[in-house]
């Protein structure tokens, strides 16, 4: 009864590609979900389950889960100093290592002390990195974002096994506030990889290291920066970035991202020559996406919240980009626990529809209480709609 | 660039045939907001409006948007007596008159008093069907639904100029309490048309005059029947019932739709010749939705909640059916202010998907005073699924 909208078969390819549910699903959840509501509506599909995520939070469990590799943990310490636990993980075949910032130098790892907005550092990101480094990759992908510190990534290369020093030749502190003395970087026990390898670094803003849209001004605050601290900051990621220009003759002051993750990219890139690259892209990449969407006839994808953001850079946008590309120029269609964007900017962005899971007037509590079932039933619809009879030719009833 | 679904024509047609949205929107305000929608998705699109109603409360209004006929209206008294005014209407070429029971009969009108559901009666609509017939049409469409009486109709009648009377041959009270004591019915003074036209009666319950099912035990309740009131009630119908059979050899105890508004069909089935019909079939026919539907692409209809009763007779069933019996089986698109039903119960009754105008967590006060444009924006997104690039044929990339 279902026929293939492309005419080209007889049995639908949805591509299934969302996000996580913040506080509610991981994005291989949330997959499983949409599946269930698509097959219960199209028998007949075919379903390709592709979780992804925006190179945020989520990215190492979202890589892992797609290549079905084990997540491995390491000892190393939090924003602030403290022992704590990272995740990471080594893609098939053991070429590609993911790191994810947030397991280690993430803000909610310190979210039970007060904020420490000059001293919070991405020194555990080094260290899992280094433990990266070591299990012999030949690529680490960064997934930045979620970072509690605006330390320019000096921590993550003082991990690695560089030293900051002060005009005395003595190492400077942890975090900004070291940043604001840094006179030199010796790389003399750098990790002996880590210049051998290929760094990629998954962002998802496109903010400058310094100024009025650079890391310390604009995401500062959120870290507990306060006026005087996020000028503070500037200043002091102003001057490690003169330091690692003098030092490397790569400018990164005004590099498109260099503002994410509290300034990470700009140690990486003049030091280790890594990639600033969409986070997404990166994903959809990293997950096969593109491959999936090469015969698709409905992609389903998904987020939290489907707003102004979500065409700039999150999941939505990478999903629509990829189907955009692919031969067939599949519809993409987001359900999404909100849908706040207007319909004529989603489909400005390539998104055919968005619709929300609610079922109606209900609490934020209720939805995220079954925000499963809810998917479910409303990917039902969508795959009915988009898929069913009548949709794609003259139905049953006129074809005699 | 946006392709006829059926694959006959460049232009796609969108028939748009709501229900109200109780407490919010009228028929024709929501089909206008669909519309809206509609058009901004899919700028080609043919849109053509039938708004719809179930027989109930509403349908006058339907109706005559419908018809482009004007509203009249009569002085009658209310379901206890009390002089109020009725609406009314008259279809194009005078053929066919509107009597909405609710109007003059209704329960919203006695709410300002306590209830008296032995007392409570139908006399007002009477006067008003009087109206009708002096009006010079050849059938009379009257909408049940929304009583405040459990009278047998006899009110009704009553209004029309026949007199019930006891064994003393006294007239008897208005109401079921008349009822228990009624022997015979005196036509001589009945409006002289009344017997010469076709009475149409638009229903939307199943339910038989008397018994478990029957109009006292289901429906009196909500009247302000308290358990002895509606024995009372039962068997006064009983009795009614008894005394239409001796008269006319019409039984109408058992006729499935008895039960509508108070057991109004019992007199006028009897007495009048009229037909129990399911009201939103007949509406439906009224608004000439069956011609609309013949080449739409798309149906997309709607209501408050979208329930197990919407697919019981209300107004998505009767339009899905409609669908159904049209050539092309056009998909059938739900678009509510809450989405009860799911998706599997949707698609048996006929219902290609159902999506809530709800755009996340949000409370029914809120969605209540935007529902015109949450309204048009899933619209939108519905029109765009369902008739976009992609859908019905190899898209535009692919042609080549």
């Amino acid at each position: 009864m279902v026929g293939g909208v492309t005419g080209q078969s007889t049995t639908p390819h949805v591509v299934v590609a969302p996000d996580s549910f913040k506080g509610s699903l991981s994005a291989a959840e949330v997959a499983a979900a949409i599946a269930d509501g698509v097959l219960a509506a199209v028998p007949g599909a075919r379903v390709t389950l592709r979780p992804m995520a925006d190179g945020g939070e989520g990215t190492l469990a979202a890589l892992a889960a797609a290549w079905q590799v084990p997540l491995r943990a390491c000892s190393t310490v939090d924003a602030i100093g403290r022992p704590t636990t990272a995740r990471w993980a080594v893609g098939p075949g053991g070429r590609v290592g993911v790191v994810e910032l947030a397991q280690a130098s993430g803000l909610p790892g310190v979210r039970d002390v007060e904020l420490r907005p000059l001293h919070a550092h991405t020194r555990g990101t080094g260290a899992v990195a280094h433990a990266v480094l070591d299990a012999g990759v030949e690529e680490v992908l960064v997934c930045l974002g979620g970072s509690a510190s605006t330390d320019g990534g000096a921590g993550l290369l003082r991990g690695l096994g560089a030293r900051l020093l002060d005009s005395a030749g003595h190492e400077v502190p942890d975090g900004g506030e070291g940043l604001a003395r840094v006179e030199s970087v010796d790389l003399t026990d750098l990790h002996p990889r880590a210049r051998q390898v290929r760094w990629r670094l998954a962002v998802d803003v496109t903010n400058p290291l310094t100024g009025e849209h650079g890391a310390a001004a604009v995401f500062g605050p959120q870290k507990g920066a306060g006026p005087g601290e996020v000028t503070f900051l500037d200043e002091a990621l102003a001057r490690w970035a003169g330091v690692l220009e003098r030092e490397t003759r790569v400018a990164v002051r005004e590099l498109p991202g260099a503002g994410a993750a509290g300034g990470v990219p700009a140690a990486l890139v003049a030091v280790l020559g890594a990639h600033v690259e969409r986070g997404v892209d990166l994903v959809a990449e990293a997950v096969g996406l593109p491959a999936a969407l090469a015969d698709a006839d409905l992609v389903v994808t998904g987020e939290g919240s489907f707003d102004a953001q979500s065409v700039r850079g999150k999941v939505a946008d990478g999903v629509a980009r990829a189907a955009a590309a692919a031969p067939a120029r599949p519809p993409v269609v987001v359900v999404a626990g909100q849908v706040l964007l207007p319909a004529a900017q989603a489909r400005a962005a390539g998104i055919r529809a968005a619709f929300s899971i609610a079922p109606g007037p209900v609490d934020l509590d209720d939805l995220l209480g079954r925000t499963a079932g809810r998917l479910r039933e409303t990917a039902a619809h969508v795959a009915a709609l988009a898929l069913g009879p009548g949709c794609q030719g003259p139905p049953e009833g006129a074809r005699a």
